[in-house]
């Protein structure tokens, strides 16, 4: 996508230096900086300071991450020295340990002289599949907002779209998931608005996928988490989409906390609450996203400080509040009775037992 | 109620210096501060200023800036003059409106002579009956917490109510609208824990509700907006207890923004939902509150900015994003359906409109 009007993905094998670089997301939207990864710290550092977040560019950069220490010692000592340093950073991350597994399979008895360059290889797939994923979600979200537009009095009033937290591009290595819809419509011609939730308390709403709007040129309006309800009453959202970090056999969804209530509010307002996943976040193992999810609490100073710039534009950060302790939950459950549609990269299904059973036979019945 | 352990009110007259005491809330939760009001221009300021907010507390702050203008000049052209100015301050608040109209009366057909001691204690009375009408809320409030209590089944375990903005004794003269039946059953000796949501984009949860139960010594944890669903979810909240701005004669409740959702989110997990007010919010002429409750959209800066304390200790505003518009809407509406009750002076009463024409006919009925 764009930035400053030129294309960028968020992750980038430069082939002169043999460097991996990335956009520094903690910066953002402040400032934009490409930063440099060569070693295996540099990799981990980026992971486990967010300069990359989203599980899919997670996944991305860790299969990157054990291809470079490989480069620099093929040893079996060093691949599993590599691989456990790799999965240490966010230890919950799925994709994390998805991606090293598939970077350490493709090497499975790969002669060590030939080691570094096949994992390279392997990393380069996991980059460019999971940008393949997101333009099969942009087109077939994008579907659903053209019939949107259709059916709109005026062929020039905008589709009004709400998304919670960030799935867009900065999540992934291009195109997003719940965005990518939106890119593809706007780009398709579809005049799209898109009420973007701040979402706090990480604020990666007003941060990134604000950001990420305003670069693409997208029409877009920042609100607070409180808002949405509000604008769906008075007919000003046409549909929500969203993202999924994971989703159940029965098609509950977990997402940024404050993702159910707007599943209520649309509800409440006959609104279309549709999720944008990669089928790769189907836990199939689940049926009740409620009971059987562990939620993630995180840590209070992420409610109580907030990042952002002074009067002299230096970034500064100030305490909120001080002498009350603070929850921090960072996700929840949608239970799948609110969700009007899943948007995946196999086409769009409804968010059911028998759907996603369908769906899973798809999938083990096609080519790898 | 308590501020490090000593018993203040939000607007004090002192007998001694004829002066007005105020809490300068502008600059809570970070110092606390007294600020004096003396002249016509303290008193228009502090309101506009937002040193005094809730809408109790402004109609007996212009109360007093009317009686303190005629004791200056108690004329027919100063008597108007002041109330204009007085009026301008919060052009939409309605108790402003209603104070002044009460201070007015009680000085027509007044001697020259006599109308500034009189206007005076128009004032006083103004800001006594708010404290009574607040008690008798605690009271009713009270009781429906004690129920919950009851019905618990280890005696020591907390009744967790979780509350939306400040309509703590901050808001009011003293006790409250929302918080009073909190710190009554608290002072009851009933065990409670308030989950207080921080209230974007003003913050009044984090910095004002939070402030104020932390010196009432109540239990409390401060949370994001987006958390209340999921807690709701997993029966971390006995009930909600919000306040109300504006009250239809069908029950709909025009509250702070984000209010309808946590009412979606209680109604969607069966937990009682409760909106405590003085019945002075009732607007009678209201059927529909989504219909026609105008809803004020207040500046973009108060999403795009935050204030807080830098680390060295000083109060510093920091902008969030810069490149996005943003849209603040100030208050929604809640619909009685998701209203499981109306806790005011007058009692507790079903929010659906025969319950309401039927306190209608009560208080006409009752002494003024």
């Amino acid at each position: 996508m764009l930035v400053n009007n030129r294309h960028y993905t968020t992750i980038q094998y430069d082939e002169n230096t043999a460097e991996i670089h990335i956009i520094d997301q903690t910066l953002l939207p402040h400032r934009f900086q490409i930063a440099t990864l060569a070693t295996l710290d540099d990799f981990c550092t980026a992971i486990a300071t967010m300069q990359v977040r989203g599980a899919p560019l997670i996944g991305a950069t860790a299969a990157y991450g054990l291809a470079f220490a490989l480069a620099h010692d093929p040893s079996p000592q060093q691949e599993q020295a590599a691989s456990e340093k790799l999965l240490a950073t966010r230890p919950t991350a799925i994709n994390l340990h998805w991606a090293i597994s598939q970077v350490r399979r493709s090497i499975t008895n790969c002669p060590e002289e030939f080691k570094a360059s096949t994992a390279l290889q392997c990393a380069h797939k996991i980059r460019s599949d999971d940008i393949d994923c997101c333009i099969r979600i942009a087109a077939e979200g994008a579907r659903l907002i053209k019939d949107i537009h259709n059916t709109k009095n005026q062929a020039q009033q905008p589709v009004n779209i709400l998304t919670h937290c960030n799935a867009g591009w900065l999540a992934t290595v291009d195109w997003g998931t719940a965005l990518a819809p939106i890119y593809k419509a706007h780009a398709d011609g579809i005049p799209v608005h898109v009420w973007v939730d701040e979402t706090r308390p990480r604020n990666q709403g007003a941060s990134l996928t604000a950001w990420e709007l305003h670069q693409q040129g997208i029409p877009h309006t920042v609100i607070a988490d409180n808002t949405g309800g509000h604008l769906m009453q008075h007919k000003q959202v046409d549909c929500c989409i969203v993202g999924s970090d994971r989703t159940t056999a029965s098609g509950d969804v977990c997402n940024k906390i404050g993702t159910y209530l707007k599943a209520l509010a649309a509800t409440d307002n006959n609104i279309p609450f549709y999720v944008a996943l990669p089928t790769s976040t189907i836990d199939w193992t689940l049926d009740n996203g409620i009971e059987e999810i562990p939620i993630e609490q995180r840590s209070e100073d992420e409610l109580r400080k907030i990042s952002g710039l002074d009067d002299k534009g230096r970034v500064c950060e100030v305490a909120l509040f001080a002498n009350s302790s603070a929850a921090n939950y960072a996700f929840d459950v949608t239970p799948s009775r609110l969700v009007t549609a899943l948007i995946t990269e196999q086409g769009i299904i409804k968010a059911n037992p028998d759907s996603l059973q369908a769906l899973k036979i798809t999938l083990e019945n096609s080519p790898t």
